[in-house]
């Protein structure tokens, strides 16, 4: 059986599994990446996974390929360099490392990009050439699709559009200090610092007011925003209203037939979505208006990265 | 001979000329856009302008066909849409009734994205495959290439990138009313924003005391910061600073190799370049760092839109 192996490597979870060219994760587990500070050692733990993987799934496993999705990765250089999520700084090169290991043909890029070629190949944006997959976890991560080609860019560090600043120099500071980052606003822990901001300007009662902000996790606003949590509900507005904006803003750029938005924050479903898609058109050129959709991943939830990272490799045998 | 018909649709000037397939303009007129309010009396105009040209060249001339630029315009439609600097308003079908009158081919483009097709083909782009062109004209205008190919979009309207907001909807009004638009103030007409709003802001003295804003041209601003002009100064420093900031938004998108600054503005010099290559720098992640090029147009200043429009056709015959 014909199978590549796609890896989704993440600031707190690394993510294997073995997918098959039509894009099914048959089989898959993860460890915590946080645990292997030595990267060598981490990428002993990589392999030895892939081998237990594979023996699991009994039956003949022919290894076709190894794609891997990983944060500031570059396709260009087979690197992962200055991740602030990660536990290695500066530059890793990880692929030349992966391939003293292992003797199959390999590909690294951005985790976004790879999970916007998985929508190409398996999900919902299947026949479009001008697209977006905007991934909204502990971050904001991007991949760009135009002209029907992943957008790499001269470095192959294309799509870190949660880098955009939108506050002429004075709003928040992200992870890597730009001031007014966007995805300091519009992500998990965007959300969370945006309750907090909020228990500053306003007075309403809420839930969070005895909630420390280490404690706060995003599904928590979610389940208080159903429920009617003033802030709750407010934090969401404030967040969507940012990403419309952000939305609108991109369009002009590649103008894209779609957004797909993946990861925790856009399983807040309505909250994200709806309220995301008005203030987007509010903000759109009248020659944009009514063009852009925005849409959720086709992929399921558990295996979206993975089979993404998969479809690094099977691209090359369409 | 074999030439092309290369046409600049400005708001003030529509530009003609005679192109080779070596990028040369062998001859070239302009006329004013806004004397041609009604829209075939403008093509017919034009057409009259295209012959008298060819005459005039002397020689066998074959027209190999015909390449426009104008702001707001769809490669894919064949359209200008909603142009805010043109006369015409709504959606004009400017491919179709320009074919009734010439029967060559004919594509008509974005005049930003003309000018970088101008410049990958014969000026100092020569070889990128990724990098991005900006017009600072009245307005702000963009063409991009990424993967050594034009990006026009799911509907034709892509590199608006003078709509960006960077001010969280709480900015100038463009002309597209588009609160915090890029294009409010990066451009010639942003400049002259800037002076009045560096009048309010600060009591220094200044030239620009005594000139209303109906008669303030932006060459008279670079003269001024030349001179020394404390305004003049700050507002160079203003522009450069925002467009600087920009330029780091963009950088993260596709990861340009360099952009290049063409129009009025741009030939301001130093004034623009040194000031917004400093700001640039100062807001890049880390990975872009030291990799963009801010760089001149290698076309010759007036045949520049000219020739990149003829390029539409060029291009074809590679």
């Amino acid at each position: 059986m014909d199978l590549v192996v796609g890896i989704d490597i993440g600031g707190t979870k690394t993510k294997i599994g073995l997918v098959t060219k039509e894009g099914e994760c048959l089989i898959q587990t993860y460890f915590r990446t946080r645990e292997y500070e030595d990267f060598d050692n981490y990428l002993d733990k990589i392999v030895t996974t892939i081998h237990d993987l594979t023996k699991e799934l009994k039956g003949e496993v022919k290894l076709m390929g190894c794609g891997i999705g990983a944060p500031n990765a570059s396709d260009r250089n087979g690197t992962i360099e200055h991740a602030t999520n990660l536990v290695w700084k500066g530059t890793v090169p990880i692929l030349k490392k992966m391939k003293e290991r292992l003797d199959v043909p390999m590909r690294i890029m951005n985790d976004a990009t790879a999970a916007a070629l998985g929508e190409m190949m398996y999900g919902n944006a299947k026949g479009m050439k001008d697209f977006i997959v905007i991934t909204l976890g502990t971050g904001f991560g991007a991949g760009i699709v135009a002209n029907g080609q992943i957008i790499s860019g001269f470095d192959g560090f294309a799509g870190e559009l949660g880098h955009t600043d939108m506050t002429l120099g004075d709003g928040r500071l992200t992870g890597l200090n730009i001031r007014g980052g966007l995805e300091a606003y519009v992500s998990a822990t965007g959300l969370k610092r945006t309750i907090m901001y909020l228990q500053c300007k306003y007075m309403d009662k809420s839930r969070f007011r005895d909630i420390a902000y280490s404690n706060l996790h995003g599904e928590d606003i979610t389940r208080a925003a159903e429920e009617g949590d003033v802030l709750a509900i407010k934090a969401f507005d404030y967040t969507a209203k940012i990403l419309g904006l952000a939305l609108a803003n991109f369009t002009v750029f590649t103008q894209p037939e779609a957004f797909f938005l993946l990861g925790g924050l856009a399983n807040s479903g309505k909250w994200i979505f709806e309220t995301t898609e008005k203030y987007m058109n509010e903000s759109l050129l009248q020659v944009y208006k009514g063009k852009v959709k925005i849409l959720p991943s086709g992929m399921p939830n558990k295996t979206a990265a993975i089979c993404g990272a998969a479809a690094l490799i099977w691209e090359n045998y369409k």
